[in-house]
């Protein structure tokens, strides 16, 4: 088996990975259904926005140059031409010295080129208006085209749809857009003394927390999961198992049976197949250095560690940056003590950020034995010590990945 | 109507709004299907993890004392006294000087109470095992409940289910929880300028963004949205689509057609029912003046304004605070410039977070005019300039709340 090991850097082995992660297909999305979904491709706006002037305030709409020179004890008078209605073409043309009334979106007329509030306006009589203050050409008003313009690319392949990106899309009439499919993340656990979450289990069984928490992880990142029954420690159910999850999936998780030492049975199970190609089998990653990856023509596997904890974590670091659809979110903060760290080891350390006053976040490193499941249910995500650095010290800002 | 207006801060809108937005329902949810929801009561721990002593590593459990005092030039010589198999009892009893092969994760035998890692061993013979370092009581182990005891709390009410939460839950054979049941939105679109997406605008119209971007917005926080038909400026309309709503969802939200000046129309429709209170009606906050909430019964009322990017903002700021599932997430910048503010009025401005090397963040704010749906779609989040200040000075660090 020795043969096999490939022990990469925590940087080789996910860049391999990103490298070989499933591509995605792409599907036509009604654009009430599309938030949360990648964009397949640059979308461009097909439109003006807005499409007509319009004013942007309750008021009086006016050629600009009428009002000049106006004020509180020498106000400009008006001749009122006039009501434009919510909804409909503007109906009017202003000639010099006229104006008309005019609500917020409503569509300027010809002739006008700016509104006034109605805060410095009067209306004096049915046909006079005073206008208390003077307008700059265009003030209070946006222009077609102001908002976004034909042709401009508004969102860049990749992008995921937030509500105000479909407002947006929504807004220039958009309503189907294509979208990048989610991946499909088929999950199998290993191990003959891994019992289903429902048994009680047996003196020295532990229960299958993977196939739930990985199952719940994937679907965190907006990847659809799969979870397949518990196999033995037995070549030919492992082989039935991956045979059937590489059908219906882009990528299978498998946790347990990776540890170098005891088995390596899912190794083989994966380079028993002719197009299986091995990218790395062992990672200088703590938690996590079991962890190894093959591709398998178009699709990939990867062998988790068989501890939840480890596997959450190498799940989080390994996997979910490709399978999610857009970058992880992270938050900075000032490390609360030293931190020690091996050279030439990656190293992940659950913390909890704790908030203080004025916006400022203490990052409070959440040490413990690496087994300890209650530890990830207290941390609000993790730093990363690389490679090359001897530890971090307190006080320093330290980047938090969220999860 | 002057005698419904009821213009109130920010601060005292919201207060009324969290004190009267619609409570939750529950339901029990498999484990498998719980990532996301939240926690309808605290969760105790029904059991001890782990429920028996296990080892963290590969190698020999010993008793500790027979270890003291090795090294690599005088190891101690043990007595190999068998195998521990995984997921199995440990059906061993080691005697003093005797030792026994142990998997991670293996179940410590009666007598021992450490375990020394396979790199400082060597298997000399059948029977005889060295130990190049010593070993503390309990090393390389995890005692009963050490990770969680039976009966601890593990997470509070209202907490939202993650992953790595999950994992705990499945570790301790929890498979079906008791959480919250999303809110359900329903969502108004009025005005007769409105038309469907789908539709081409004539001169003066604009399409219905608010429904698909609220819809949107709803779905974000994990709530559930129905969109009804848009309700042109007509009261009886109007009121039958309120009628229909407010029976299938816990909230309404309406949007158009509550801008004082124009129509009070949303306002009249909603103090038409017997059980209505009228919580306010007007805010001193831009961008959102024209906001108004009613609470009717057990469900709630609010008026957005018709602008869909002042209707989004206000909708971040007053409602998903009570309706998603979780506090918002935020992060921290430096204020790129300086920003004056109106005092007496609630500003909140929307703004890019520009990545700084070193995990810095400076914090845009994206200014312009207030109508710019694209500005929106710009934007990571938005700063808040409360009620009484008087603006905020570049380099200032600020608080940007994402969405």
């Amino acid at each position: 088996m020795n043969e096999f090991l490939r022990v990469l850097t925590f940087a080789q082995a996910r860049g391999l990975l990103r490298d070989n992660f499933p591509g995605r297909g792409m599907v036509n999305k009604p654009l009430a259904e599309a938030a949360g979904y990648s964009l397949a491709e640059d979308v461009k706006s097909p439109e003006d926005l807005p499409a007509f002037n319009r004013s942007t305030v309750d008021g009086y709409v006016v050629n600009a140059a009428d009002t000049y020179g106006s004020s509180e004890s020498l106000p400009s008078f008006m001749v009122y031409a006039g009501e434009i209605a919510m909804g409909q073409a503007a109906g009017i043309e202003l000639a010099t010295g006229q104006c008309a009334w005019i609500p917020t979106g409503g569509m300027l007329p010809l002739g006008a080129n700016a509104a006034v509030m109605v805060e410095y306006t009067e209306k004096l009589a049915d046909d006079t208006v005073l206008i208390y203050r003077p307008v700059g050409p265009w003030e209070n008003t946006m222009q077609t085209g102001e908002d976004v313009g034909g042709g401009q690319v508004l969102f860049r392949a990749g992008h995921r749809l937030r509500p105000q990106d479909i407002g947006l899309l929504a807004s220039l009439g958009i309503n189907e857009i294509l979208v990048k499919c989610p991946l499909r993340a088929g999950i199998i656990s290993t191990g003959n003394e891994i019992v289903p979450v429902v048994a009680q289990p047996g003196i020295g069984q532990v229960r299958d927390v993977n196939s739930l928490a990985l199952a719940a992880a994937v679907w965190q990142c907006g990847a659809l999961a799969r979870n397949y029954p518990i196999v033995p420690d037995d070549f030919n159910a492992l082989q039935e198992a991956v045979n059937l999850a590489l059908q219906e999936n882009d990528i299978i998780l498998l946790s347990g049976g990776s540890s170098v030492g005891v088995k390596d049975m899912t190794l083989e199970v994966l380079l028993n197949y002719p197009e299986a190609q091995l990218l790395f089998h062992g990672l200088a990653v703590k938690p996590g250095k079991p962890t190894l990856a093959v591709r398998l023509g178009e699709k990939l596997a990867v062998g988790l560690p068989g501890h939840p904890v480890s596997a959450l974590m190498m799940f989080h670091i390994m996997c979910a940056p490709w399978l999610a659809s857009e970058r992880l979110i992270s938050r900075t903060g000032a490390l609360e003590f030293n931190l020690a760290s091996q050279p030439g080891r990656d190293d992940f350390i659950p913390v909890q950020i704790i908030e203080e006053t004025g916006g400022a976040a203490t990052v409070h490193p959440l040490l413990g034995k690496s087994g300890l499941m209650s530890i990830l249910a207290l941390a609000d995500g993790y730093i990363h010590i690389a490679y090359e650095q001897q530890g971090l010290k307190a006080g320093e800002t330290v980047n938090v990945t969220l999860f």
